[in-house]
């Protein structure tokens, strides 16, 4: 990043100058109900990026998406990525993305909101108190698939855009948004469209924002780091098809005997990677990382009562925080080819696939982790002297993504955080992973910064998923202050 | 068993006496395309006792077997053994089990004969190379679902009957038969059918008759034994929903780390069984044992082949015959609550249900199994600290059979074999489970024989199940030889 590090307090003195952000937040206050609507109407679209039976539907949702941000006034455009080819053979088309400019301003900063309107799947009867698809307040929160993860970030970007222009207030920024529809499923088709446009859509970007996450406490924060994820697949195979465990046990060396072996070496009782050199690769926990972890508001208990647990892995918040962000983890998903229905089957299966994934951190490299998954596991199955074959294959490097925190993107965030809720925002990381951080990073080679609104509990990907109205409206707050902050790191930095 | 030994050498004098064997033997190659007619129509009826939607052909099924008996002037009964309950609630009508009776000399002894005529399910897509329903002769095999398992044998047996009656031939014994259509799903309704029928169906039945299992080779054999089943669910319970491995991953601990480490403590890379107590109760190998497994016709080499294995778990005849049938085993199947799916989920699981079966043999006992695996897996767990929660089910127990083979019924078998193939049977075992008789032997307190006619290669539950013609009507002329060596002992005895 090129802009030198300035004091906060040049920040905060700087962006109280000429910024009219009561009247901003009194709009935003009386326009709430038309927020919560157009967040119905958004909801009530079963945009699931997962099922190709609701491909319709995604595609009238990057329409209305389309829509909402031409009658704002914006340069939009519904940019086609090609195809998806199914397992079938059978080709359809992906949604396609959608970009849109606000401002085209030299002079002024520019920077680029990334968000998704897909939804991941959700039926009533998985456990739903209310209708996904219909938005349902109940106590202040906003119940439906899709409220947090991404629906009412993205409409809160819009609406920070649309107050400035109602009330005839320049914006202080240039905006881009790119916004897709296939987030849920990997995003297909964004990496290859964000190359072909980093010399024309991205040239003139200076920032990206992302606000696809959550806060880690009802107390506001700013996301520095997201883990990476190198997914496994370990496949034994042994006999030439099924056979019955009554008649063949005790003669053939099971595939299964041998897989569960193999993953029973990863990971010991107490969460220590057992993989040679792994743990080696990982950035040692610095005093400032240890003093920024204690500092942040994190309960214990009542993370173990949201779970469900009655112990975690470390009793101690830093602890806790420090391998939920920036170590390594290793989880076992489980085992394809396997009998995994309910009831009984006395099968011996021929060839299973277990499935697991390392969350990997600075230092790892995917490649590295890669060799020695694969090395270790190799000789571990030597030693069982098993004649059946082992295949090892990394499936997903995704890398993770680290922000300099010293960046003026996070003074920003922080100075806009104060503003609209008169508090220090927590500096915290994401222990799963958002490829596109990395893919923008590495593709644009410009600063990120991740901006959430969403609540610690809103059940991503889980039966009722909400967002609060306070984190929506407020949200809206805190992306039009956010626009005002960015853009004195101009001033102050040339 | 209440027969004393008598020498082979007797039995095999008096059978000569007054059985015009070469007559029926004659009869049976000059009828030999009808019996693959009635083969092929009953091979086309679809009796998968699995699929409900195909009940109605179950049923028609067992109406088909009865009328055929019937047209052979047998006293038939359609036994209405009530209904199964399927886990949606629904009730549906379980098939009649069919039993008939020919004879009724009190002078004679009364065999009664046990087969079924559902079969597993079957389609042309799972890579069969025909019609599994449509039964098809190459290079002297029939192909089709259920040839081998159990219709054709169960059509041998009243063909051969119906050669001594169509010859007008007294039957040397008095023959009962009882015919299910359930014996695929786990016999459902035939326990209580049996127990039942104890005193009247059963009171004056000297000998059961089970030919639903296959040779060993390409040699006749006698069957004496089966393993029994102790199927286990161990089920780890921790958070209370799934979880996403990114977000929560490093800070929980994961319930399948947990089952796979349990997993990892049954049995050992070189097939040894880690259980305490387990391999201490088995009945040791007699050198008698030893001697017969020596002499047994058995190919490793062709058995690897059949399997497609490049190395069995022991490497000489008697100790792998002795592991399929007279020692214990675990096989792991699968999980249940894991991801099993092709592809990729991050997912820690809330809940998982590892399923492992132990085939036990004399002198284990099921209760004791129970209480064994339980307590070591409760101790394997405690040494975890794990705070997820363990529950160890046994939900199948049961038990191993076997036969003395010294009972006048085997050397009946031996001469009968002796008779029709002119060499003598080996004596196998069965690795799998057939607990109908262990129930028979509990209930009726009766000898049981297995006299198997399938080939050691017939493929059954598997693609391109077949019967080999030979086999068919070799094994036909077997039956008819059997009844005449079984009335025998009587005369002997007496």
């Amino acid at each position: 990043m090129n802009c030198p590090r300035i004091p906060l307090i040049l920040l905060l003195f700087s962006s109280v100058h000429g910024f009219q952000y009561t009247n901003l937040a009194n709009y935003v206050d009386s326009h709430q109900e038309e927020y919560v609507e157009a967040l119905r109407e958004w909801v009530a679209v079963e945009s699931d990026s997962s099922n190709i039976l609701k491909r319709s539907e995604l595609h009238r949702m990057m329409e209305l998406t389309a829509k909402k941000l031409q009658q704002m006034g914006g340069s939009v455009n519904l940019i086609d990525i090609g195809n998806q080819e199914l397992p079938d053979g059978q080709i359809i088309m992906l949604p396609n993305v959608v970009t849109a400019q606000f401002g085209n301003d030299s002079d002024k900063r520019t920077v680029c909101i990334y968000g998704h309107t897909d939804v991941q799947p959700a039926k009533l009867e998985d456990g739903w108190a209310t209708d996904p698809f219909n938005l349902t307040e109940i106590n202040g929160n906003l119940y439906g698939r899709g409220a947090s993860d991404n629906k009412a970030p993205v409409l809160a970007w819009i609406h920070a855009v649309e107050a400035y222009k109602s009330l005839n207030m320049e914006l202080p920024v240039n905006v881009k948004f790119i916004f897709e529809g296939m987030e849920e499923t990997g995003s297909n088709g964004l990496d290859a469209m964000i190359q072909s446009h980093r010399d024309t859509f991205f040239s003139d970007v200076d920032y990206i924002i992302i606000s696809d996450c959550g806060w880690l406490s009802r107390k506001p924060a700013l996301t520095y780091g997201t883990r990476g994820n190198c997914y496994f697949f370990a496949e034994v195979e042994g006999p030439k098809q099924d056979l019955h465990s009554g008649v063949y046990g005790g003669t053939v060396i099971e595939p299964m005997t041998d897989i569960i072996g193999l993953l029973d070496t990863l990971i010991s009782p107490s969460g220590k990677i057992l993989i040679p050199g792994i743990r080696e690769a990982v950035a040692p926990l610095s005093d400032e990382e240890w003093k920024m972890y204690q500092d942040i508001q994190f309960d214990l208990d009542s993370y173990m009562s949201k779970i469900g647990v009655s112990q975690l892995m470390y009793n101690n918040k830093v602890d806790l925080l420090a391998h939920r962000w920036r170590y390594p983890t290793v989880s076992i998903h489980g085992i394809e080819g396997a009998f995994s229905d309910p009831g009984t089957k006395t099968v011996i299966p021929a060839k299973v696939i277990a499935k697991f994934s390392i969350r990997q951190v600075p230092n790892m490299e995917p490649v590295m982790v890669k060799k020695q998954v694969t090395e270790y596991l190799h000789s571990m199955f030597a030693k069982r002297r098993s004649p059946n074959k082992l295949k090892v294959t990394m499936v997903i490097g995704a890398k993770p993504w680290i922000a300099d925190i010293r960046d003026l993107l996070y003074e920003a965030g922080k100075a806009a955080v104060k503003r609209v809720f008169n508090t220090d925002p927590d500096l915290i990381r994401e222990g799963g992973t958002i490829p596109i951080a990395k893919t923008f990073q590495d593709v644009t080679g410009k600063s990120i910064i991740m901006l959430p609104i969403g609540g610690f509990d809103d059940g991503l990907h889980s039966q009722n998923e909400k967002i609060s109205r306070y984190n929506y409206i407020e949200g809206t707050k805190l992306f039009i202050a956010y626009l005002y902050e960015v853009s004195q790191i101009k001033k102050s930095s040339v």
